[in-house]
């Protein structure tokens, strides 16, 4: 319930549509939902009803999630055929949550017609409670966490030291700037891990996926770091000509945290109310070869271009990357012997 | 769940925006939001739940339906407090359902922020099964059952007796063009009532309101079918100065039927799934002497607008409703008269 209107954490809405940049065709949630399939075969809760209730939180347009949802029912129904309970098989509802500014209208035009679940949308942020008491069975969130639910303000403070001048990320910040990223983040799986618990049923499952850094290796050092950075490069070369002004740089910041599993480990332990029943380092399932082509910039692309657009204007977009996708090409053999280390992190929750 | 995907009822979106001609400013649907208030209030389902669900079923963009839902939760939260079962108090989760193509964005994005329920929209038809076994415990439909799911195809068959050439209705139309309107009307509430009690909890209830004709009337002689008379004759006249084609007024057909109480009463005894627990004629809330201005006229425009474009173009409208404000003023006493006997059917139905 939205009671408190005064923190309406921000939305980034995505490319929609199914254009060359959208998200759709670039987002590497496709890959997540696979890896969902392949890894929640044993971990489904015991717990029997006449309805299995799951939530996909920040499902975005389709048609990811709906992959995803109906791999799990798929494993779910798999589940109750081996055991013999076939006759007593759940019904499946499903929720699809994302921020109201969402377009649940794509959304909905494009859900499968022979589906097998009731499908319902919720409209609020995740870090709000946004269904009643012990009414699901199982929440998946897959790149969606890595999203803050606002920036912090220092970044565009003068007389702080996390001021964050002529960047656009933490990556290669100062440790100043680094730490209100990291706070802003704690906050927000905070909030999201405490209102989880009120909506799971004791026993529910809870899959995360989201792009993570090695343990001990600094934001700059991961690709995600490497990446930003060349980001916050091109259009620092571009305020040198004048394409933009260095003020819109020093006022622009991404609104994304990439963590380590160590962090999320600790933030979940602190929660108290889940059990990490399986915790991987896994690839979006993207080839690493598909980084030297234009793989990278057109998903950076899909997930960038509307809050980058929203600052600079839309003209910078096309210059900015072809720029990005040279500069990322320039330091390839160093991305792509990062990125087989794996960027992503994979983990189920229990609640117990 | 639509796994049938051959028969998709068609769905009639109504006029959106804040526009003098939207429907969010004339339509009856409030002036019904405000029945339901005061008639509900001893008909509250005794099942207690830590969940209390209810649903609207062709709930448009709001605001209507945020204000009756909010109603019927006031009325269940005073119930439990005049019973000393405050600390009881359930929560409450909404299923705004509509057609998939209703405008959801809209609706989403119009949610009173400080809302006592948690918000879901369940996009499909209502004359699927919409959501799981037993899962509500208030339905509530307003002004949306007079919709039919698709228009018999005998009215556009120039070799049926139930051709309907010159004429947009079935109101003073042949007894054949009635009865299909009829048949498929008796079809469409036949299949929404054999949906609703595999969702509803036993004692559950459904408040139906929807425009009536009275017991015994011709369709032709109550407020309703006049006023499609009349907006059949408007457009004959159009076709006869060539503003459109006679062919195109025989090829279009209004997909509403308006009942009268003993029709509705007679498919809910053959449903048998529900006791009528109340039944009255009541008025819309419009007063009456609004006909005589252009509150009529903007009512039936609100809602019939995007259907007459789709077929006839968009050019036509201000001239037809200028044309239908006239005709109806000539008849305003007789309109009036009719008027006063009521024109909403209001029904209480329990699960049982």
């Amino acid at each position: 319930m939205s009671n408190n209107t005064d923190t309406v954490p921000e939305s980034y809405p995505m490319n929609s549509g199914d254009g060359s940049n959208s998200y759709t065709k670039n987002s590497y949630s496709r890959a997540a939902a696979n890896v969902v399939k392949a890894k929640i075969d044993d971990v489904i809760p015991e717990k029997l009803d006449s309805t299995f209730r799951l939530a996909d939180l920040g499902c975005s347009v389709g048609p990811n999630t709906f992959i995803t949802m109906q791999n799990i029912i798929d494993v779910v129904q798999q589940k109750y055929q081996s055991q013999g309970l076939a006759s007593h098989m759940p019904e499946f509802q499903v929720f699809f949550n994302d921020h109201a500014s969402n377009d649940f209208n794509t959304l909905f035009a494009s859900l499968p017609p022979r589906r097998s679940y009731f499908a319902t949308g919720v409209p609020g942020s995740f870090h709000d409670q946004l269904l009643p008491e012990s009414s699901l069975h199982f929440v998946h969130s897959s790149y969606a966490l890595q999203w803050l639910s606002k920036l912090p303000e220092e970044l565009l403070n003068k007389n702080s030291a996390a001021w964050n001048k002529g960047r656009v990320h933490c990556a290669s910040a100062p440790d100043e700037v680094a730490q209100v990223y990291t706070d802003q983040f704690a906050k927000d799986i905070t909030t999201f891990l405490d209102c989880r618990p009120k909506e799971l049923v004791v026993g529910g499952l809870m899959v995360l996926i989201m792009p993570r850094i090695p343990n001990g290796i600094h934001c700059s050092s991961a690709p995600i770091g490497m990446i930003f950075d060349f980001l916050g490069l091109c259009l620092m070369d571009m305020a040198k000509e004048r394409l933009i002004s260095e003020a819109q740089v020093d006022t622009f910041n991404l609104p994304v945290y990439v963590a380590s599993p160590k962090e999320m480990t600790q933030l979940v332990e602190t929660n108290g109310c889940f059990n990490i029943e399986r915790m991987e380092i896994t690839q979006p399932g993207a080839r690493v070869d598909s980084l030297s082509g234009k793989a990278l910039t057109k998903h950076l692309r899909a997930g960038m271009e509307g809050i980058i657009s929203k600052h600079f204007g839309t003209k910078i977009i096309d210059e900015l990357f072809d720029r990005f996708s040279k500069k990322q090409q320039e330091s390839f053999d160093l991305l792509e012997s990062k990125y087989n280390e794996g960027t992503q992190l994979f983990m189920v929750l229990k609640h117990i």
